[in-house]
């Protein structure tokens, strides 16, 4: 097959993985363990099961370097996995560009983001172990609608804390989690303790993920049935999305893109940048290809590239284990910028380790800057990014200029987490020339 | 292959259909021509020459079994097409049926709905005929959408009349038009005379599709390098989503259904219900296959099971040729429903010959029963259809269980003509109770 007959690659059913990838496993030094918040003692697995099911406490301390996807897991990823991976052939005209440009595209899911390659093996593993309840938090909402019809799916109840800006300022995204069974509310809330704290604290907060997590979380340590449910952050997520980066692989395999320069992804609280470039990173510590791999922050909460490496909080209050990760600090709240997705003041504990090793990169990006890119792309290509993703183009874009300029043609691939049909009135906003410039 | 392996069949992108299908080759009788609204005799192709570029009026004239998709149009559409047919495995669980449930999705194209597959080729035959601009209509806002999104990649300029309910409910809908380059105004709207003179006549119109064909055909028709382009209704926009039944056949074959009973499809205009089905019909002509099929409308613009089959106009104004259709009087203006892409007072010409001869069926469906029809699909399947795809789920639905309660066990394929993302407000309004039951 030659490149410039193909546009996409789809793969079959069968050829959606059947093992999560564990970078643990080859990792060249151990990652710092998470702490116990009460006694900064390393945390036990039976600390967490309180708040998570056996099965994914089991995956988020696994050294294991591939854990079987369960049957039931990838029949329900069979709705929309394998995701394609495009060419991005009118974009590089466009750019008039040499370079190849690669997109691996997640937004044909059925909430339209990344979010669901989690979603259904956590409920999954819940339900196998007797929970019948989720709580979580949710920033933009990606998190929450795929959490809602996961756990629809498995038959689950699904109470949502989403962050109060994006909930009042995105409407369909809560609708989206209704639709699936799923009750949601504007975060900080009346309906915990915390939550009430806070809005006594900051009546006019914007919220926070920070904030969204401590609700959920005391909402499931109360609750017997219930288990909380994470969207980014920890390791046992960041294993389930790293089905994107072994069908990329594939996919390049088939376009006859063995040795990719660069893979670009946005990063928020690192769910996505991990899935689709750990099996990347693996290649590269291999010696098998040389990749160099960027992250590409929101600089409103740019933890890789301004934040310190240190333990910190995963929530505002305090209330989860201590991370060690790069952190903004627990009490920061980002400005309220359309990538709700990526509004988190740290960064996942894996992610963060592999920055620290040098094994990725990381950039920071503005707002605008993200929607021209994205805006371009939609334009050239005919798919709206959303808003996050938009961080990842406008991070090739600024690589594939520059080479473009000095005579290059890297190959260049690039991580589209989601869809922006639900991001529209952030485009509206960029294209009126109001959007701020954070 | 045996079929409880398989939840989708996508097709290679070499599986695209290389050609589209017109039925008129193999109808019984022939359709009754259209007529020249100055002077009522059989329109000639030449009156249609200040609305169309040659390419597409050669389309809507011909009797050719096959036309042939040009390269270019091949190419765009790989960005989405093949589009997946879906096993309804867990749809089937839910209604404790043992009838074979599939569908055809065409929401996971840039715009989600099947209406890009003809904006693509009406974009690309303009261009080559040297038009620069084109004028449309848009009911919800899919085609309005899925012609800003064709414009941009062929470089054309793009001015859409969007029905004034859905341009004030859906404002997600003609954003997403501007993202893509194209101006949208409510219609009606003060940019035409015809618009000017209806807010005098109706300042309370919700508008309707027939008053917006009236304003975007008086814009292409004062404008030389501009173009008229159609969503719907016409022989040329019938014949170019005849890719969606293509796919079926050979999809529903590697399924190993040689054999389906039943093929049910929403129908406004009546494109989706012809694109899917009109490839089902050349087969049950042939012998070949004895599919029932079922046009599902809305109770609020009923045009086959409530009106005429009649020479009526396709616009309020009465500007455009009159056709032979089913219609409920071109000043008919339908109860301001969710699925905004049905509200038409008529039926493609087409689709109203093969309903008069006998070839399908047709029933209508009020948006509560739709409603609840797509509630419960997207639980089982995870998939949120369409407002307008939500009647071809119900209607299916009603078939289904008088089977199952029969003891039989149908096979059953159902065209899901998009995805509801955009649509959630509506889904909203019918949870919450308040939805009119129109």
């Amino acid at each position: 097959m030659t490149q410039k007959d193909v546009y996409k690659v789809v793969l079959d059913e069968e050829q959606i993985p059947r093992y999560w990838y564990n970078i643990v496993a080859d990792l060249p030094s151990p990652p710092a363990p998470p702490l116990n918040p009460a006694t900064s003692e390393p945390l036990q697995p039976a600390d967490l099961s309180a708040l998570f099911p056996d099965g994914l406490i089991a995956q988020e301390a696994s050294t294991e370097r591939f854990l079987e996807i369960p049957d039931a897991v990838r029949d329900i990823y069979k709705l929309w996995r394998p995701s394609p991976l495009y060419r991005a052939c009118r974009l590089e005209k466009t750019l008039g560009t040499k370079a190849r440009i690669y997109y691996k595209y997640e937004g044909a899911s059925p909430v339209g983001s990344h979010k669901t390659n989690s979603a259904v093996p956590q409920a999954y593993f819940n339900k196998i172990a007797g929970r019948t309840r989720l709580t979580t938090e949710t920033g933009a909402g990606q998190w929450g609608a795929a959490l809602a019809f996961a756990t629809q799916i498995f038959g689950l109840d699904c109470d949502i804390w989403q962050v109060a800006s994006s909930f009042n300022g995105k409407p369909y995204r809560h609708a989206q989690m209704e639709v699936f069974g799923a009750r949601a509310v504007a975060s900080p809330s009346d309906k915990t303790a915390i939550g009430r704290q806070l809005r006594e604290r900051f009546p006019d907060t914007p919220g926070s993920l920070g904030m969204a997590i401590s609700e959920a979380v005391e909402a499931a340590a109360s609750d017997p049935n219930a288990s909380y449910s994470l969207g980014s952050v920890l390791n046992h997520v960041l294993l389930h999305q790293t089905v994107i980066g072994e069908e990329a692989l594939l996919q390049l395999d088939v376009f006859g893109e063995e040795q990719p320069d660069y893979l670009f992804a946005c990063a928020g609280g690192g769910s996505n940048l991990a899935g689709i470039s750990f099996p990347f990173i693996r290649e590269n510590l291999a010696g098998n290809k040389h990749v160099k791999i960027i992250a590409c922050e929101p600089k409103a909460a740019p933890s890789l590239t301004e934040g310190e490496f240190r333990y910190d909080f995963g929530d505002t209050a305090g209330m989860t284990p201590k991370l060690k990760m790069y952190t903004l600090g627990h009490d920061f709240v980002p400005a309220a910028v359309h990538a709700g997705g990526l509004r988190y003041h740290g960064m996942a504990p894996l992610v963060s380790h592999v920055y620290s090793e040098g094994l990725i990169e990381a950039i920071s990006i503005k707002q605008r800057e993200a929607f021209a890119a994205g805006v371009l792309f939609s334009n050239a290509e005919g798919i709206i990014p959303a808003s996050e993703s938009n961080h990842a183009i406008a991070g090739a874009l600024r690589t594939i200029k520059a080479a473009t300029e000095a005579g290059e043609a890297p190959v260049v691939v690039i991580g589209i987490s989601g869809s922006g049909q639900l991001d529209l009135p952030a485009y509206t906003d960029y294209l009126s020339g109001n959007m701020l410039d954070s």
